[in-house]
């Protein structure tokens, strides 16, 4: 089976390794020059958009800013999963907000914001600290701003007129206010539903992020109704969505509440941990959740955290001397901030998993590798046997 | 850094896969077409033997079958792991016995026959039953004799003369005949070796072959003293043959005793298991002996059992319903009795991996999957909870 994957980015490069056991064949459209490549090899096929979605079994995608006529493309062709609905509530913030409410999921308060007076009417109707997102094209951490105070107002809209001003897109571009949440920690779910309607999800996450980008996500045994409380919302969201594919929702957790903070359709950073730590993948789970394959089971094999590298070609070889722990790069040159790979480590229980994490720590810059010592620090106090 | 494997099936195409997130990039050489290929996408590179080896960083191989002047090109280089010595080893059965005697380790007694007096004197030396096997070419049944009474001597030696001088060899081709063992069990140990001298071996597997192929691996949580007793011959064979890179040992087991049957300087098809139930896969830890980085943890993550797809090229997708089930297809087109691709499925523990095991076959045709329910239904006798 052939599946065209829109994106050729570390997403589509991990799915075609899951998918090449399955005998599922996985080619991505790279969006910046137009040309359908193998995302491994990098081996460039002569085709053209519309000839490789028109040979495709399946046609799918590794992220949401896709440009909305290449999505139209993909959705006539009858075998777009997830669809373009979906794809485009995760890439406008607008209608991500508007598909949390209709799903009846909490999440934060907001307005949308387009010009000066309704900047104004955001702060009166939500209160302050407010958090501005730009609807479109925000991700890790960029097009965001925080206003704590009233006298700060003034110059965080110059900030954002500039912004909107300055942005180039095809489409309308705004800004969603939104009310600022004390949250406890973060959390994410990432699971699959199929063509059925069937669902399965993962154990959640614990998530750190430094910068607005993510550091180090945390898979252990969840308290089981919180997990709960994470299921009904994922099938909630993905029911509305009629969505096909792997979907992972972005939770604040405050006290035992979940609050939805963003979705992202299509496998997740968050989720990497599953290529070491689950009984499937997200990136075989995805593509069977496409392909039309039985979903894989979701199940917590061992405790596992994953550190993102950032900006960084080269770590250390003795973490390879760690058991357990798993090196993946995704053949990228360097760039400063850019995901440049994944190290993945599990324990047979938590306290295991400290002492890996610590010893992984230790290997790792800190200059390079902002945070990651401290969580695991904390982490291990929590875990670690005396 | 790149790496080529003298070889290009699905060895090789596994080594991709497991190397791509190391950044390893993987190219095989193809002994039948003569072309350098990708072994997972079969994308051909315009490169011929002699430039790819001086491009790559590393050579290796997935096979012990390999042309005697191939094999010279890739050790005048310099870069060729495991050397041609331990490569000639395992593709010739006299140079195998000769090793397993230098090495020290237990092996059936031989003879090595090229005629007819050689032949029964090797009846008179070794008694009866004998096994009887090609020196050259012999794999997975082919060239084999059993010869159990003087009566059928003249009638066997009859059908090797024929088979010796139909045979098409570059090298002599000889017989080597073996005291027939009545084991108990046959088991194997693949393990690594890096050109420090340092080992790591997995738990040894228990394999059941159904006429001379393996059919069925089983990775359980080994005893510790038999467990011993095989790395130990493990260390002796891989430190004569100055090893690099993963090495399997078959064993017959008789009582308590291990004797080695063959040799394999590769990943072995007994080590597949790896890829769900060890914390490091086989694949991997070779490309790590290979290419100098650090050997990967061959702990037993779970409980796991491999079974082989032999002849076809399709089996139910209810398969990927049992948890931990995975399929591993070789993207191979469909011959008799040719290997398509094998099924891990793990459990926690032996039990719950005998409930899976027992799921597992019964999904399975048993006229294309002979003796797999069977196994299945001993091994659930001996493990599963009542």
């Amino acid at each position: 089976m052939n599946i065209l994957v829109m994106g050729a980015g570390q997403l589509a490069r991990m799915m075609a390794l899951a998918g090449a056991p399955l005998n599922l064949k996985v080619t991505a459209y790279d969006v910046n020059s137009d040309k359908i490549v193998d995302p491994v090899s990098n081996q460039v096929f002569a085709l053209d958009l519309a000839n490789a979605v028109a040979q495709a079994d399946v046609v799918t995608s590794e992220f949401e800013h896709i440009p909305y006529p290449v999505q139209e493309v993909c959705q006539q062709s009858g075998k777009f999963f997830p669809n373009s609905t979906a794809i485009k509530a995760g890439g406008d913030r607008r209608q991500e907000k508007q598909l949390l409410d209709a799903a009846g999921v909490a999440n934060a308060g907001y307005r949308i914001i387009t010009n000066e007076s309704e900047f104004y009417a955001a702060i009166s109707a939500l209160g302050l600290p407010l958090v501005l997102k730009s609807a479109l094209a925000g991700y890790d951490g960029k097009g965001q701003w925080r206003l704590k105070t009233a006298e700060d107002a003034a110059a965080t809209w110059t900030d954002i007129a500039a912004f909107m001003a300055g942005a180039e897109h095809t489409l309308p571009q705004a800004i969603v206010a939104e009310q600022f949440i004390r949250f406890d920690r973060e959390v994410s779910l990432v699971g699959a539903r199929n063509a059925k309607g069937e669902t399965v999800v993962y154990p959640l996450t614990e998530n750190h992020h430094v910068n607005g980008v993510l550091s180090v996500s945390m898979a252990l045994p969840a308290p089981e109704d919180l997990q709960q409380q994470a299921k009904q919302m994922f099938d909630a969201v993905a029911a509305k969505l009629d969505y096909v594919g792997v979907l992972a929702l972005e939770f604040f957790q405050v006290g035992d509440q979940l609050l939805v903070n963003e979705i992202a359709p299509r496998v997740h950073n968050s989720g990497h941990w599953t290529q070491q730590g689950a009984d499937t993948c997200q990136f075989e789970n995805h593509l069977r959740a496409v392909a039309g394959l039985p979903l894989g089971s979701t199940a917590l094999v061992r405790p596992t955290v994953m550190v993102n590298i950032l900006g960084e070609d080269h770590v250390d070889a003795a973490v390879l001397n760690i058991p357990s722990c798993h090196l993946h790069w995704y053949g990228k040159s360097k760039r400063p901030g850019r995901k440049m790979g994944h190290i993945n480590v599990c324990g047979q229980d938590n306290a295991q998993l400290a002492d890996r994490f610590l010893a992984l720590a230790a290997l790792l810059p800190t200059d390079k590798f902002l945070e990651v010592a401290d969580v695991a620090k904390v982490f291990a106090a929590r875990h670690q046997q005396s």
